[in-house]
């Protein structure tokens, strides 16, 4: 286990786990937050969770789709569409061993970015709150992305 | 090679590795069993998917949401939601030289977990077995992160 | 970092980070993809989005489901569904010291196969194009599990 230790030492890498173990928990919560909004608008997928209805009408009534819980699952899909790439690149790029000021800059604005990002969806704010949270974050994705390429590319 | 050698060498990423890869073999297969439901509930999203209609009408017909292609599709969702976190904090998680025998209770856990959380949501089976299955699988994944985040804090 | 630098230096994971990099970018630029197909069919999900119409009557009319911005959507998801678990499988396969050679075939034919897919599903051309090229792609990652499996398999 010895060059694992080592390499988990590399201060690159030990940042990304930090901020990467981070941005996936948000993105976590994002499961929690739907499940709250569908208790407090009662506004179920499934027949079965529908069980504190009393009646089968109210049942029935509880099975619709409602504006809120649809845009916090659009926010937890772009979550994934936007974190996990970050993941997987950041991992790479962690690994091209990079300078760890450029490191550590390129994971706060990438993890500050998807908190605004969240907080842009769902309250709402106003465009284009939420359009330059999500285009801070791509751009950092893109630039990790140019750094692996440019060091490991072998087509 | 050989430090990549020497390092999946370690039993835990021997483990992680295999439980990883059966894990999202699982995720994969559900789509294929939502093509299965798609043709034998003859609902398709696409147009050109609608080759097995004879007349025009009969093809339109073909193109509608049913509910059991849905509650597949979103039990697809929702198994991204889990399992790919899982696998990346499980990930780093393993580079942290965790005890191999706590490892291996965590991945054996939340991979029965997914497995239970699919036959809940495809059958169905009546709440709270799907909400405990995700749940147990979700717990996993907090400790894992916990531990991650408390070897290789770095902000 | 001299580990670190060391593992980069396989062959093997230099390939395999130069195509998981091009395939994840391929994935984000569904992203951009949505927004063009969102503007040009005046096709929105939140209200906010909607700045663009003049009057508040304009600007409801714009909150619609559009044909084609949904198939660019679905697109996007089976990306997600495909791409994000041949980069875990991977990377995991990558690990466990192949033969460059087949490596390289794995990664180039699941590269292209995804290309392929997203031109079939966009345009649409017509079945079985994209049923095929999906296959494809999931014959590869079925494969370097199989590797995977058979290398590591610790139960």
């Amino acid at each position: 286990m010895a060059e694992v230790m080592h390499m988990i030492d590399s201060e690159v890498f030990l940042a990304f786990s930090t901020y990467a173990t981070i941005v996936i928990l948000k993105m976590m919560f994002m499961a929690p937050l739907t499940a709250f909004y569908r208790f407090s608008r009662m506004a179920f997928a499934n027949p079965e969770d529908t069980g504190i209805g009393k009646t089968p009408e109210e049942r029935k009534k509880m099975l619709r789709s409602d504006v809120d819980v649809e845009r916090v699952r659009r926010c937890h899909l772009n979550d994934m569409e936007n974190i996990i790439p970050f993941v997987l690149v950041g991992l790479l790029y962690s690994l091209t061993g990079p300078n760890l000021a450029s490191a550590l800059l390129y994971f706060r604005v990438f993890v500050g970015s998807r908190f605004c990002h969240t907080v842009s969806y769902v309250l709402p704010l106003p465009q284009p709150c939420r359009a330059f949270s999500w285009l801070a974050g791509v751009v950092v994705i893109l630039t990790m992305a140019y750094r692996v390429l440019s060091t490991a590319l072998y087509l």
